[in-house]
């Protein structure tokens, strides 16, 4: 099952995909308050099982919003692909590295970025968790059982402003800087194919040219452990994002280093998953 | 005018101040959602023109919630106050070290705070500013226009927790640990007295014992430099809560580091706004 949360006429609602690009809207405002609802799953396949007429894509005024635009916690984890971490000869971390977001930052699949105040604005391909469950202190296997689903996201970071001080924050919350969906691909859906076995494949490219390519079996930390570690700190509700951390391959780590240019198309895609299309807008 | 957030039988609401220990509530479930309203001002003044009849502390279920329990956004400014950047032989920062939080974070003025799992639990008396208007792009006179008014938070810090990694967030956002309050100070209330001349004294005991003393005047990036700054990347809303910093006299900086122990009682005081008062629960 896949879900998501559409843009109609300026007003959101959570939907399920019943094609290509044709959803059922839900009675929910967007995704995280239809999983707050608990009885998604029997709502979304009731919608299915009805005759109801879909809403496209190409219909005018509809669009695919950011997949929890109203996301209680965004919470990112850095320094994750174990392949990327040895290549550059640096020992496993033993803690995630992690820093926040807030909802603001997120954006759409499709969605224009227009960055007007940096001038190192690079990439960062990531498998992204959504929380379909209330988790405090818990262990890996209630966390495992916790995810809602898996999506797609682009941590467009603005390196400029991220390396100002020691902390991160300031470059990774810009906002509308961060796409995310196009769907919310159900757990269930996944665990007997890509998730259980080599995990996902995660693709960046740039103006179609390839630059990052990750598998999450190379994870550190992977989606369980991570949910169950920061909920050791903070309690995760129904439709708060994770952010797994991105393969080797931004334009940063490049030699020399390589940030996107004003009309620049950034494409993001997780196989079984999703893919992100989105031009960078970069005025100054 | 001092406003807050009451706890009334397990249900938030905002209210204002009336004496020391009486509020009278307004029709709003918190002080976030009343300066959202826009008209806060009219109605708190409406009902301080009426013959209410006031709640008090004393009275049986009431108690004063985190100010503002359902802040977007609460972003926090690290290494900000000269006196103690200088006394540490460092240069003073060319911008503002950030870091969020978020709203599950914060708790009450005189809340416990209860902390399970970590032994390197230090407090940070802190400068509390809330934000009364939408920002975006703002100049500094746009940004100081833009403040609500100010209160006084701990940052408490899970030293442990945050220095795992190089980014702070996990050793700063345990749930319910940052208190937050008593109230509001709104900033015509204030700007004529303390603020305009040599700033806020900001002071923090533990037991008792003075451990921490800062003058406001000696921040680096005070309140309307850190909103304008934001502003440039994120949109700030009303009710989100900037804090702006600790001066020196962390448990971490003292020989050999100090650290809470069960039972501790943390005093946080700002003359002309509030003082929270915290008894630490740390059961491992």
């Amino acid at each position: 099952m896949k879900l998501t949360t559409l843009d109609i006429a300026g007003t959101t609602t959570a939907a399920v995909a019943v094609g290509a690009d044709a959803f059922l809207p839900l009675d929910a405002p967007d995704l995280g308050t239809l999983l707050a609802a608990g009885d998604w799953r029997q709502r979304a396949e009731a919608a299915l099982a009805s005759a109801a007429a879909p809403v496209r894509l190409d219909d005018d005024g509809v669009r695919i919003a950011a997949l929890v635009p109203r996301a209680g916690k965004v919470v990112c984890c850095g320094l994750n692909y174990a392949d990327h971490i040895t290549e550059m000869g640096r020992d496993l971390p033993q803690y995630p590295t992690l820093f926040a977001k807030f909802a603001d930052t997120l954006t759409g699949p499709g969605d224009d970025i227009t960055v007007t105040e940096s001038t190192q604005v690079d990439w960062e391909a990531e498998l992204a968790v959504v929380v379909g469950r209330t988790l405090s202190g818990a262990d890996e296997a209630e966390a495992e059982a916790a995810i809602a689903g898996f999506s797609v996201a682009n941590d467009i970071s603005m390196r400029d402003w991220q390396r100002r001080t020691l902390q991160w924050f300031q470059g990774k919350a810009f906002d509308a800087s961060t796409p995310v969906g196009p769907v919310m691909v159900t757990a269930d859906a996944v665990e007997s194919t890509e998730f259980a076995g080599d995990g996902f494949t995660v693709r960046g490219y740039v103006n179609g040219e390839l630059v990052q390519e990750g598998r999450t079996r190379t994870l550190v930390f992977g989606p369980a452990k991570l949910l169950s570690y920061i909920s050791r700190f903070t309690t995760l509700r129904p439709g708060d994002l994770i952010l797994t951390g991105t393969p080797g391959g931004v334009g940063m780590g490049m030699m020399p280093p390589r940030f996107l240019r004003d009309g620049d198309v950034v494409v993001t895609e997780i196989d079984g998953i999703g893919r992100l299309e989105n031009r960078v807008h970069l005025p100054v």
